[in-house]
């Protein structure tokens, strides 16, 4: 047995034991948490984690030391752009979907609404809004939770058939997930918004730029995202909010490509400056890494880990290792943090939407808060606080990932491998970082969100039920 | 008078008021600073700093300011690429040009020698070795240092007519300096290392690629590198011991310009390659930005600032802004930090050798320290450890410059303005970072040096000699 599971297997041990010997004593680290009650303050929780889930503990904590040891090793690159049909499984030409846990059309938010139905129309299968409500509403349309299609849907998640989306692929395993790139301050994808420029845009991408890009990448290895990540994360980068490193990295590492694929100077041009005019196009590069590397763990025997958290803005939803396409669902949070304008506040804010999240549960954005104070000020925190909430992240996760270095936690990893029976037992809930939405779509301030403790008590209850464990 | 003007001189009043009041109880800010005895513990110094001064303490104030001002507001842009005998002032076919302070051949160190020597054959001046030494001793070749030219010299700071320079131009002033590409881990300029390998990288360069990336830059406004350094900063570089998030904006800021500037795909892609195969390219920007910024206070009436440092692994010289080009000298000190193997240590490095940390005398560096947990890590420092550092120089400069803001300063600025009475009244003297160099050329290390005192003192004395003051 390596050294490495070996050293996870003890922290584990600690923390049960810590928790069965004083669970009413269970305090917090320091003053600046914020107190969470033990188990959610759920007796009949408290009692099954406390002696219910003995006869599976050794196991549970075997499965989660291999799915950590996975998820720190995994290795993924960014292999190409391709149309969505044409690489996301059972992706056929009525289907469009949408961030987070499924959501019946009549409970979804306009914003996510008006993107399905814009949708529509980039596909052509209606000439406007109003045609292409009746075919969702007769059900000619198959609206589906993007994460159901392995397919990482960032804000409002929405993606077609003919939409490219970015293909990351985790070498380990050659698991791939699908995220469309970055669009801007406006777009389809991300925001809802479709309009003669936004189909302009999307249409250049689709015929002209992302074949470009495709080809450029096709004639290499994939570039090792990996990589990326662990000099953004020395370079006040938090892979969620703040990517700035990671673009500037990404054009040293596209553009020699890019050089060698034989394109005309203006397309080479166009390229690039699709590159180096935002600081955000690595995002739904990390989004779909994060997702490529937990769908290693998905469907995990006694793995209690999340491999899947995400929101649509009325439900947010997580899933775990051990139980596979499982949701377990809590009203979505709101974000707290800075608005870009002082005319907007809460009202205008939808509740967390976005699949973005799941480079939380591969230990970026929130997790890697010590990595990146920008981020933290954005919100007033000063870089104390960003170390501050790492911290309070070790203590419902399985261990840190020694490939990503931050200078702020003394060069060790952030926390990864968020395991729901620590949530349970501290209280804790997994925290954010994230772009606030507005109800009509379009970014208006960035923040962080905590998850609601709900969706994580039923999940441990899905734990007990799915290996008959008396709760 | 501006707010600025206000801040700075009350700063520069309590300073000179508490030393005045309290000389003797003048201690350290913090029980991990090195402790200096004020005014070196020269009862002549300390006398002057107290009352000698009075009669110009208020002139010396405003010019400070003043010159502070210029620092922080300079705008220094890369601007070039060109030969050194077509932009530097007197660069006559017969000049090589050395780091540090002027010496004279028969002290200068071996190391800076053989790259004099290499300089000769690279114009084509001798054939080989022997011939350009007797071309040196005979006086056929003025040998001078960079400094002297208003040329910063890296490393050894070799450079000679026909070799291509960094143009930088500080826009507020018009005010050029210049400062020979990154070369890698071997080369002439830096390294004083000269063979065939090293002719024809310097010949690619001079007849092609520096022509190819002049072409793209004149075609521009110039790269705007206080925008860079001001990213950078953010990002874990300190612009002297790393530059890795600066090298990557660089790309991104170059690749733009080179694509519009007609180049053949092969030109373009070797170019492409000199920026992303280097962590180090913007380097040589920083620093003689720098210097295109330091000119600017030089040979300011009063003003107490430093403006220039370097060292030649002998002698290590500075020069004071109302001073104008009086050197003021001390042995070279030498670097302390790691050494990239094991089998170096002290008695393979030679003293401080380059023209490199005048990026100190600009805020950047050490005086930085606070900004790269990186570099401090290299010599086993932790990130509280860079603060302090940066804390300690606070005491003897002039202010922060606002336009960097540095993370782990609470996003307050750098401590730049090296203040030579300040150096005096504290005994404290500057720090600067940089690479440890062996004698026979090359990097063999990375650490940290302290100035040595003396050529502070013996320049405050200049500064009582120039205006006619009683020691």
């Amino acid at each position: 047995m390596s050294n490495l599971l070996n050293s996870t297997l003890s922290v584990i041990n600690v923390g049960l034991s810590h928790f069965a010997d004083s669970l009413d004593a269970q305090g917090i680290p320091t003053a600046r948490v914020k107190w969470s009650p033990p188990a959610g303050g759920d007796p009949v929780l408290a009692r099954f984690l406390r002696s219910g889930l003995q006869s599976i503990a050794q196991k549970v904590e075997e499965a989660n030391a291999r799915a950590f040891k996975h998820i720190i090793n995994a290795e993924p690159y960014w292999v190409g752009i391709k149309r969505a049909r044409d690489v996301v499984p059972g992706m056929e030409p009525n289907v469009i979907l949408h961030s987070g846990p499924p959501i019946s059309w009549d409970r979804m938010a306009p914003v996510q609404q008006k993107g399905i139905l814009g949708a529509v129309q980039h596909e052509k299968l209606a000439e406007d809004e109003a045609g292409a409500l009746r075919l969702v509403e007769s059900g000619a349309i198959s609206v589906r939770s993007a994460m159901d299609m392995g397919v990482a849907g960032a804000g409002a998640g929405i993606v077609s058939p003919s939409m490219v989306v970015n293909v990351c692929r985790e070498r380990n395993t050659g698991k791939e997930a699908y995220c469309v790139p970055f669009e801007g301050r406006v777009g389809l994808g991300v925001w809802g918004v479709y309009n003669p420029e936004v189909e302009a845009t999307l249409h250049r991408i689709e015929t002209v730029l992302g074949p470009a890009i495709d080809k450029a990448l096709a004639a290499s290895d994939g570039i090792p995202v990996r990589n990326i990540i662990a000099q953004g994360l020395q370079m006040n980068d938090d892979t969620h909010t703040r990517q700035t490193a990671e673009g500037y990295i990404l054009v040293s590492e596209i553009v020699p490509l890019l050089l060698q694929a034989d394109l005309s100077n203006a397309i080479l041009q166009e390229c690039v400056d699709l590159f180096v005019s935002s600081e955000r196009w690595f995002h739904p590069l990390g989004i779909a890494s994060a997702l490529s590397v937990l769908k290693g763990i998905k469907g995990m025997e006694y793995c209690t880990l999340l491999c899947t958290m995400c929101g649509n803005a009325v439900d947010y939803g997580i899933q775990v290792s051990c139980l596979g396409d499982r949701w377990f669902t809590s009203p979505s949070p709101y974000l707290t943090g800075m608005y870009l304008s002082p005319k907007w506040s809460q009202k205008d804010a939808v509740p967390w939407m976005g699949d973005s999240c799941i480079v939380e549960a591969y230990g970026l954005g929130a997790f890697s808060g010590a990595a990146a104070p920008a981020v933290i000020r954005l919100r007033g925190g000063s870089y104390q606080d960003g170390i501050q909430q790492s911290e309070e992240m070790k203590q419902i996760t399985t261990g840190v990932n020694y490939n990503y270095p931050i200078p702020l936690l003394g060069f060790s990893g952030p926390p990864t491998g968020i395991d729901i029976l620590k949530v349970g037992m501290t209280g804790i809930t997994p925290l954010a970082h994230g772009g606030i939405i507005s109800h009509q779509g379009g970014q208006i301030g960035a923040g962080v969100v905590r998850l609601p403790f709900e969706c994580f008590r039923d999940a441990i209850h899905g734990v007990s039920e799915r290996y008959g464990l008396q709760a």
